[in-house]
C-alpha cells in the first residue's frame, strides 16, 4: 500500500497535488497528515523521519521514498496509464504545463499563498502577480480550447489538473480575475468530489499556523473566514 | 530532427540541462542559440515565436513544442530508455532529486547565478544559501554513496546529472565549499566532453548582458574573467 505524507489541508498546496490526483484516479493510499510545527523549516526534524528532503508531500512505497510532488506523479505514471493523457501531443503539452507550474509562477505562489478557508481582498496587485495571472489565463485557455475541456488536457482529470488544483483555491481565496473559460475551469475543479472533500477537511482543521496566516494577509484584507473556529 | 532552442551558454542554466543531456546521450538535435535581449522578460517577444511560455529551453519536434527543461527530459525518456536509471529504485531517487532541483534551491539560484566565464568571491553567505548548499551536499553524497558513483544515480550520466550540471558551474564560479565526495562529483561533471564544449562556447560568446553581470556581482567581488575580449 502507498503511504502518502502530507501537511495541513488548509495550507499545504504541494501536498494537495498528489493527494487529489490519487483520489481522482482512485489509486488507494494511506494518508498521514503531519501538521506544520511552525513557519518554514520548523517541521524539518519531524518530516525528515520519512522524507529525505524534510518536506512534504512524500510517497512511501515499501522501502522507497519519493519526496517531491512531480516525482510522485511520474512514479505513479509508471504503474497507472491514466496519470497523463494517452495522446502523445496532449501528454507533451500537459507535462510542459505541469513542469512550468513546478518551477514557475513565483509571484502567484508568494503573494497568494494557499489558505483554503478564508477569503481576502488584495490591497494591490504587483506587476509580477499580474504577469503570472495573465500567463496562467492564457495557458489554461490554450489547453481548454486545444483539447476540448472540461479538463486542461481533455476529457479526463490528469496530473496537469492536479498541479493547478491548488491554484483554484488561490483564485477563490484572493478573488483573482480570469477569463470566463478559465473561471469555468476553476469552478469545475472546485466542484470535484476530491476537491470538496479536501476543502471540507481544511475547514475542520483545528490548527492556525501564525506564519501562514500572516503570509496570507501581508498584502490583503480579510473578508471572510469559513473555518470552524 | 529535434530543434532545441536555448539562450546564452554563459548565463542560461535552464538551457544547459537538456543540451548536456542530449549531448551526453548522443541524441541528435539542431541547436538554435537565441541571445538574451536584456533582463528578465526582455526576450519574451522573440522567444514566444517558438516557445509558448516565452522562455527557453524549448524543444520543437515537428509541430510539437515542449517548453520546459523537465518536460523535455520526460519527452525524451519516452523514446530513449537511458534518460533515467534502469533500476526502479534508482529511477525514483533520480526523479525526486531532479524535481527537487526544478522547484527548489531558490537561494542558490538567486545568490549564485550561472555565469560560466567568471570567478568571484562571495562577500557574505546568507543563512538561506548556507542551507541550500548543505542540502545539496547531503543529497549528492547520498546518491553517490547509495548508487556507487561516479554519477549521482550510478555508473551512467542520466537526467539527474543534467539537472545538477549548472550547479557545477555555480560551484566553480562562486567557489562554494563542499565535502570531498561532492567536490569530486563537480570535477567529474566539469571534465565531461559535453560540459567542456559548453564552457568553451560560453567563453567565446561576444555578448555581455548587463542585468546578468550585475546579478553575479550583487553580493560578490570579481576575481577573474576568462571570457574572450
Ligand atoms: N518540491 C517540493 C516542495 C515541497 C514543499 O515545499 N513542501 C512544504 C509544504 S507545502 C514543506 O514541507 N514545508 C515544511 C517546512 O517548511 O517546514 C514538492 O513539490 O513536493
Ligand atoms: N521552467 C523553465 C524555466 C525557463 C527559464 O526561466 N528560462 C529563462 C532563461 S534561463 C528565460 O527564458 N528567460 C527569458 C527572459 O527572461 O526573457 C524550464 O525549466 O525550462
Amino acid at each position: 500500500m502507498f503511504e502518502l505524507y502530507i501537511a495541513n489541508k488548509n495550507y499545504s498546496s504541494w501536498s494537495l497535488r498528489p493527494w487529489v490526483l490519487m483520489k481522482a484516479l482512485e489509486i488507494p493510499f494511506n494518508e498521514h497528515l503531519m501538521p506544520f510545527e511552525g513557519g518554514t523549516g520548523a517541521s524539518h526534524d519531524t518530516f525528515i523521519r520519512f522524507s529525505p528532503s524534510g518536506l512534504v508531500p512524500c510517497l512511501v512505497d515499501d522501502d522507497l521514498a519519493v519526496w517531491d510532488s512531480l516525482a510522485i506523479v511520474e512514479y505513479l505514471a509508471e504503474q497507472h496509464t491514466n496519470v497523463w493523457p494517452s495522446d502523445k501531443s496532449a501528454r507533451a503539452w500537459a507535462r510542459s504545463a505541469t513542469a512550468e507550474m513546478h518551477s514557475g509562477f513565483g509571484a502567484l505562489r508568494d503573494e497568494c499563498p494557499m489558505n483554503c478557508g478564508v477569503r481576502v481582498a488584495l490591497d494591490s496587485v504587483s506587476a509580477k502577480l499580474k504577469a503570472d495571472v495573465a500567463r496562467l489565463d492564457i495557458l489554461w485557455q490554450q489547453g481548454l480550447e486545444r483539447f476540448g475541456g472540461p479538463f486542461l488536457a481533455g476529457k479526463r482529470f490528469t496530473a496537469v489538473d492536479a498541479f493547478y488544483a491548488p491554484v483554484a483555491f488561490r483564485v477563490q481565496t484572493f478573488n483573482l480575475s480570469l477569463s470566463d473559460a478559465s473561471q469555468a475551469y476553476v469552478e469545475h475543479l472546485l466542484a470535484l468530489p476530491a476537491m470538496k472533500a479536501w476543502y471540507q477537511a481544511a475547514l475542520e482543521e483545528p490548527w492556525r499556523e501564525s506564519m501562514h496566516e500572516a503570509d496570507t494577509l501581508k498584502n490583503s484584507t480579510l473578508t471572510a473566514d469559513y473555518r470552524a473556529s
